[in-house]
């Protein structure tokens, strides 16, 4: 028991530590000015030093140690807890510090260069941050001193119990029974009536509409918030300060509202939490993939849906009549599901967008196995894109530069997204036999959505990984056959 | 050399924990949702912890007081750093760590506890927090076991070098001087034509126009930026990164311009500050008192200024056609330079602005004197408003609870506003023998004016005190008839 006190105190301790730097991260991606970075990286490399310590500290070692000897000793979650800061200890604690802190100023440093890269699509001024942080990733592996090949090591860090043989057999079946779907709606799906979605709509007005629907979605802004930046996200450090992003893209209108509602699945999983589990290991959200299911479910199930446009619409119309003049009901709402092959991942529709991760899996696959280097990323991008998609990026903005994970050291991510549409589908069909989520939307009252997730899924925190979840919220272990099924039901209805 | 370059390392690690609390402070000011500020006081809490543990740690001391001893060993701005060092040290050594954790944690709590009691006019709900912090103020002034009075280490602690003896004399020239003046103009001066100061202007469009003067006052964006507080304020870490914040009142337009105005004086000095003081004691603005000089000669002497107006005020009409259909350049001007006796400090004129320091001088000096407490601040406040501006508060909104400062336990503050107020005028008149300001102001070329105040002014950082910087720009110590000459010809003109 004085191990578990201990270990408290010095969980505390490191979450003010995270409370602070996640301050500071909020402020760098959403308003800090330019000319701040370099002194930023500058600071953060000092803190990162003595967060660094508090990680590794004998003391702390020998408490986690000490209690992972005694782990049968404490109550399930207790456990739970302790094996993941067992985890994580062996995962730092052979990490030279210097390298460690090095990591953390580049990683700093990479966010603003790739920023410029971006919008300059100047692949040369960020490749070399980016092969400094694959080296840096490919060394701390080594580190880590796991008997996983590389890839499974970044993988099982995202989504624990996820390796490549589980994802191989999660996009095989995507490949076979999803792909010749796809194909077959864009050769034969029917056009869109007129297609506005790249007209130009007033970016202030995108904003007032987004601001209102934070509200359609129940979101406490007592606890949290919406701003803008480059590329939207959800941020937290405790259920009562959750804030996201979106961004308003003059010609792109749905841009705005599908990040919006996106990073607001994401929020309202963070803020029903059940504050039991506050300083705890088993804070925040279970996994990527199960953050991922309820920001897609957000999304694509309730933003993408009729129903929800049925009472929607007016008030969006009201905002852009000119705009909208000729649109009806019906063609806004196949328009906000339109199918395309699209360079932009964050902006891909529902049913091509798992083509978009697979390229990125590939990609990693084969950078962790060492058959390709950051050089080869924009030829190999370019490859990919034309073998699932059939396009290619004019500019590496709009292809191998296009994401921020990279830049920021995340490899092994993308895949829980594809994973999260697919978890989404399987609660989805669970869901409908204790609710009537098409009939809540229409009655305005996703209020009561929301209260149904909290219940089965956000108030458990991390307190169960993502296979306990699944059973015991669908009564079945993860299927990927319920993905594949809602897109054929909704794509079907929709375009053939 | 060891003691120094040890100094430096820690001096830096310092810096490194101060950064990331001004971060959160902004955060905390400019944006985070109401429902944070619990975990943040709880976060903050625990870092004051570290941060009292470097400032106090017996290595830092050894390393401050071993410099200290060879002091004379050291050029003269290494002096100045020791100096101020040990100072500083000596200050804070001495209070006991759970008492300052407290302290920290109760101001964190106190600032939002303020701001509800200032929304809803509620002197009860904040009135316990204001006698906590002057308890903790007393206790820690005999902890730095100083010959000095309670309300002279205060005093002493803002403005390097001044103590009652001094403000007594300044403040006795303003009561002799130009209290009868201010006296006449409010009885005789000449009314305004129409009075618009208090009509409605939309907020949008105010925000457009300070956006417009961020550029007028040749404030550079790529390492600073403009938000939006309850209270205006100018934020730095590092001349790259300085910010400051206006408000915008619909029935009060002239409040977000001039405190935009203000702030940008702020904010100019501290990004003009020569980056060689970086990391060093000497980094920053001089003193309190020369920073306010700063932003009252942009706000009063030129934002307030024919000059200024002839310019700009093409362009605020443009925003504004139907509110200023009938107001003549001469009209607005005047309208600027509005008299009257106010209840706001922060929206005070000018010219009666030294009557509510004095009011707030007077309560803090018995507040130090133990004449009066916490619970006796409504009556002194309205009492001391009748005694100087002949009006009393209606709301304690309006009256004790209007000011920030307190809640943040800055005593001793105010004075230095005067003060401030005073320097800019000296330095004025010495201005005015080296560039022509009218002249620059009409071209639109305030960045030639900038350039004057960073060459006399701002490049010195803080490596002069007050008192060297005044004769060394002036050629005379600090004279407060200036600042009653400056008032005198300008009302006068305006008003008699």
């Amino acid at each position: 028991m004085e191990y578990l006190k201990k270990f408290r105190e010095l969980q505390k301790k490191q979450n003010a530590y995270n409370y602070i730097l996640n301050v500071v991260s909020w402020d760098s991606a959403t308003e800090a000015p330019r000319g701040a970075f370099q002194r930023r990286a500058e600071m953060l490399g000092i803190i990162s030093g003595e967060v660094f310590k508090l990680y590794t500290s004998e003391e702390y070692q020998e408490v986690v140690n000490g209690l992972f000897k005694e782990l049968n000793t404490f109550d399930d979650a207790t456990q739970k807890e302790i094996k993941r800061a067992k985890k994580a200890l062996d995962k730092v604690v052979n990490v030279p510090k210097n390298e460690y802190i090095e990591y953390n100023k580049l990683i700093s440093l990479s966010q603003k260069v790739w920023e410029e890269a971006k919008a300059n699509n100047d692949w040369n001024l960020f490749k070399g941050n980016l092969e400094e942080i694959i080296s840096f990733t490919r060394k701390f592996i080594k580190y880590y001193n796991t008997e996983m090949v590389p890839y499974n090591v970044l993988l099982d860090g995202f989504e624990e119990g996820m390796t490549m043989k589980e994802y191989d057999k999660f996009f095989k079946t995507l490949k076979e029974d999803l792909v010749p779907f796809v194909r077959r709606v864009l050769k034969d799906g029917k056009p869109l009536k007129r297609d506005f979605t790249e007209d130009s709509f007033d970016p202030k007005k995108q904003k007032e509409f987004c601001d209102y629907l934070v509200d359609v979605f129940a979101f406490d802004r007592d606890n949290g918030l919406m701003k803008e930046s480059v590329h939207p996200f959800t941020w937290g450090t405790h259920p009562t300060d959750i804030r996201f992003t979106t961004r308003y893209l003059e010609n792109f209108v749905f841009s705005s509202i599908f990040a919006a509602i996106h990073e607001l699945g994401h929020a309202t999983y963070e803020q029903q939490v059940d504050q039991k589990w506050n300083d705890t290991e088993l804070n925040g959200g279970t996994s990527m993939g199960i953050h991922e299911s309820q920001s897609r479910f957000y999304e694509n199930i309730i933003g993408r849906s009729k129903a929800f446009w049925e009472v929607h619409y007016p008030k969006f119309k009201e905002l852009f009549p000119k705009e909208l003049k000729d649109i009806s009901l019906d063609d806004f709402h196949r328009a906000t599901n339109k199918v395309e092959a699209s360079l932009i991942r964050v902006e891909a529709d529902e049913l091509t967008y798992s083509m978009h991760i697979m390229i990125r899996y590939e990609i990693e696959r084969k950078l962790f196995s060492q058959e390709i280097e950051a050089e080869d990323l924009p030829r190999v991008w370019n490859e990919k894109m034309m073998e699932y998609l059939g396009i290619e990026p004019k500019t590496d903005t709009d292809g191998v530069l296009q994401d921020v994970h990279w830049s920021a050291g995340l490899f092994g991510y993308f895949p829980t997204y594809a994973l999260g549409s697919a978890y989404a589908a399987q609660f989805y069909y669970t869901m409908i036999k204790e609710i009537n989520i098409d009939e809540l939307v229409k009655s305005n009252n996703i209020k009561a959505i929301n209260d149904w997730l909290k219940e089965k899924i956000h108030k458990h925190g991390g307190s169960k990984n993502p296979q306990e979840l699944l059973l015991e919220v669908t009564k079945e272990e993860f299927n990927a056959k319920y993905y594949v099924k809602y897109l054929k039901e909704k794509y079907t209805k929709l375009y053939l």
